[in-house]
């Protein structure tokens, strides 16, 4: 179901402090988070050995977790170093602890295996404190499994229908077909949209849109306004002038549980005058279509767990989609985990 | 599960309008309605051939409904006539559309074969409309399979104990048993109660209570107050005189899903003056009846899902609620619908 | 899942009064409660034998029971002794009749096989009439498993950490093991904590803790408040002075399906001067600290249901739940129910 040898998004820096215990799902696992007193976070299973209470409504005693229930210990290692009244604790008494790194202004949490997990696979995202973008962010909540969200972003040609109104598209988004093209661990889609109207000041504009989705769920997306006709000047290629205003967005979907997922966005202009306030007038229109595709997607995934043995039809539009899902399913099965993965390790 | 090849009430004409989109669940399957320019209904399959979005979240153009999520078109034929920036669009690519008719102030749609789809087949209600009636109407939505909800209406001798107080029951309703005759698609059930409690003016009076149940779970009830002694006068035989006053019902059952049902019910006098006071006191009483039945029926469901071996225990005064359930296995078996007619057509 | 030979904890008396029917469900079994006109209990299967209907939504009639449905009526026994409209009743057309006796405050229902259903078996609990003791009471449903609730209540290491702000605990609970024996139908648990907080004044004291818990799931708790020395000076064997105060607790764990359990408590001290102000303060301390216990147990069945194949790893201050388990399990395989019990018998 599940790349598991992948960085997954867990939550925003911002969401850590130094107090407290922090509980999430990732890939239907129960994992506690917190920070240790040097600031670096610790990913441990949140199940107690013992009796599988969760560690999240335990206490931090320095950098190790005590288990509020029956008081067992545990290092940011994962191994139990403490149960009170046992002389002997078993080799075996641990939880699984994840590799987690902060980048990008992103907490990443590896669920796979830790060997594996090499920091150089983070996706090049733009941070809230990059000196050169002015990003805000938000987060949402899916009713639905992350391959629809991903395949959402995978197929703008849904912006000319479902975000008419809220990014004032016109139908080349669905009438024209982007160029992908496939990367290592992704693919990449480029197009132009001519004569858009400008979501800044409602004048006419050549749109590039450049984005690359990547393996587990990340979507890093330039978007470049310029003169009309620079689309069909540059023979509809990639431009190489200079823009009249461009926006950076970062975005990552992680599977909560099969069937729900946690979508985190961020969007913004490059910094200078007046970026924060574009960036929050931004961002409110991303908050108003990305809950149209909320509402959409979880009424797809309604539809579908009533149709388990329906098949879609996919168009030409989903080439992206299709290309990226079945990079997934190949990475999947070269992982080939068994079932146990979740509580044996 | 279901008998297919049959009429179901899909809501009361009202209940659609020029402009909206109405979705539905008949028989598990989704599906959305509205109408055409000239007024006519238009039933189809609310699932996208695409990526299984619902068409209900769409939009209207012209009589065709339009996706709003990647923007595909369909004709009310159910036909895929546009599918934005694809030049061929495979014959494959359409949804079910439902035959739909308007008849007796009810929207009928019939699920099965639509080869199959006669008319005729739906029965002889009474509308809001009816020069001769003056009927109102309600609704009620069941946690409960519509099997049980026939039961309770094919079976009155619940009305001495659940509907004691508002029906002003006595006991002839459970202590005698009335005549059930067979039909072609449903049974007939006929009976007097005597000495019963008019519901209009507290006087004493002998009831006849006349109905069909008819394929799929439509009832259809013609209630007649005599003077007292009239019963006996008649030997328990229908009435050939004029009786003091007389009322209609039409009811119907749609199965939503299998554990849920929506109940649509009318009652009234014949027309002429106070008959929309009378009509609207009747209203009032059939709802808190028909609540108490909802109440019942739907605590019978919970248990009966709790029991799953457990085997009921007729009397006989499930006559006819074990004819009409042996007619509709019938119809069942006959049809002899696979798993796959829900996506597969 | 459940030993059925077992008196299970239903209610407090004064939950029954000479009115109303009460539904429960107890061993995923719908039971309804009523009292006859000699005050004396009656406990029958919640589930009409025709179509399903609950009794509970039935009327009383003497001391019979009329289902509202369709109108059969009951005895206390069971047995169906009327049908409306029928001359002849099937001698199979009986609900089940559970063993029901008040004693301690409390109604036991015996779910098993009725002949061996001996009131001996009744723990000796105390009630809330008690001349000797001032006992408060209070219940909560748990979202859990009745062994999650039994394993809480078998090992109270969890007292250290879980209610070390609510019962002022050290970690004495923790740390040193009580010694455990082996009863009958149940586990006898004792043990000193020395230099504890009074929960009446802050003073330090010597605590000593003795309790049996006994099937199904009763704790019967006996704690005694000495002088500090005194555990050391008994050698930490049972003492037998008197002690500066002493309190009683009586808990049960009943479950009413598989995941979910009601638990009864009562908590004071001896009768006297005060009594009633000291049970109200401790009973407001216990009502904390098992919100304690149900936050922490209920999020362990959550953990547990999404982790079904994982072991727990016990300590040795699991001892007594292991041994209570092991019991449980050896009077289940004795029975030998089969799936069947819940509706023939």
């Amino acid at each position: 179901m599940f790349v598991r040898n992948a960085w997954y998004v867990a939550g925003w820096s911002s969401q850590f402090n130094a107090q407290e215990l922090v509980a999430c799902s990732i890939l239907s696992e129960p994992i506690v988070l917190y920070r240790k007193r040097d600031n670096s976070l610790v990913a441990l299973e949140d199940r107690c050995v013992h009796r599988f209470a969760p560690l999240s409504l335990g206490c931090r005693e320095g950098d190790d977790l005590r288990c509020r229930y029956h008081g067992l210990k545990f290092a940011p290692s994962g191994k139990c170093i403490e149960s009170p009244g046992e002389r002997l604790i078993p080799a075996s008494a641990r939880v699984r602890s994840f590799p987690v790194i902060e980048r990008h202004s992103w907490v990443w949490i590896w669920p796979g295996d830790p060997a594996r997990a090499d920091p150089a696979l983070i996706p090049a995202a733009i941070g809230l404190d990059h000196p050169e973008w002015t990003l805000k962010a938000g987060q949402f909540d899916y009713a639905a499994g992350y391959r629809l969200v991903n395949d959402n972003l995978l197929d703008f040609s849904h912006v000319s229908y479902l975000h008419q109104s809220s990014f004032r598209a016109n139908n080349q988004w669905a009438c024209k077909r982007p160029a992908v093209t496939l990367l290592p661990r992704g693919v990449r889609v480029q197009r132009w949209v001519e004569n858009m109207t400008s979501l800044r000041n409602g004048a006419a504009v050549d749109n590039w849109c450049f984005y690359d989705f990547l393996v587990p769920g990340v979507l890093l997306l330039l978007g470049r306004i310029y003169p009309v006709g620079t689309a069909a000047s540059c023979q509809y290629e990639q431009p190489t002038t200079a823009p009249l205003s461009e926006t950076f967005s970062c975005q990552a979907v992680t599977p909560l549980t099969e069937t729900t997922s946690r979508y985190f966005f961020s969007w913004g202009p490059r910094s200078g005058e007046g970026a924060a306030a574009t960036a929050e007038a931004l961002l409110n229109i991303a908050r108003e279509a990305f809950a149209e595709d909320k509402t959409m997607v979880e009424a797809q995934q309604k539809n579908i767990l009533r149709s388990p043995n329906a098949q879609i039809m996919p168009t030409s539009s989903d080439r992206a989609a299709m290309a990226f899902q079945t990079l997934m399913d190949r990475l999947i099965r070269a992982e080939g985990w068994t079932e146990a993965v979740g509580t044996v390790m």
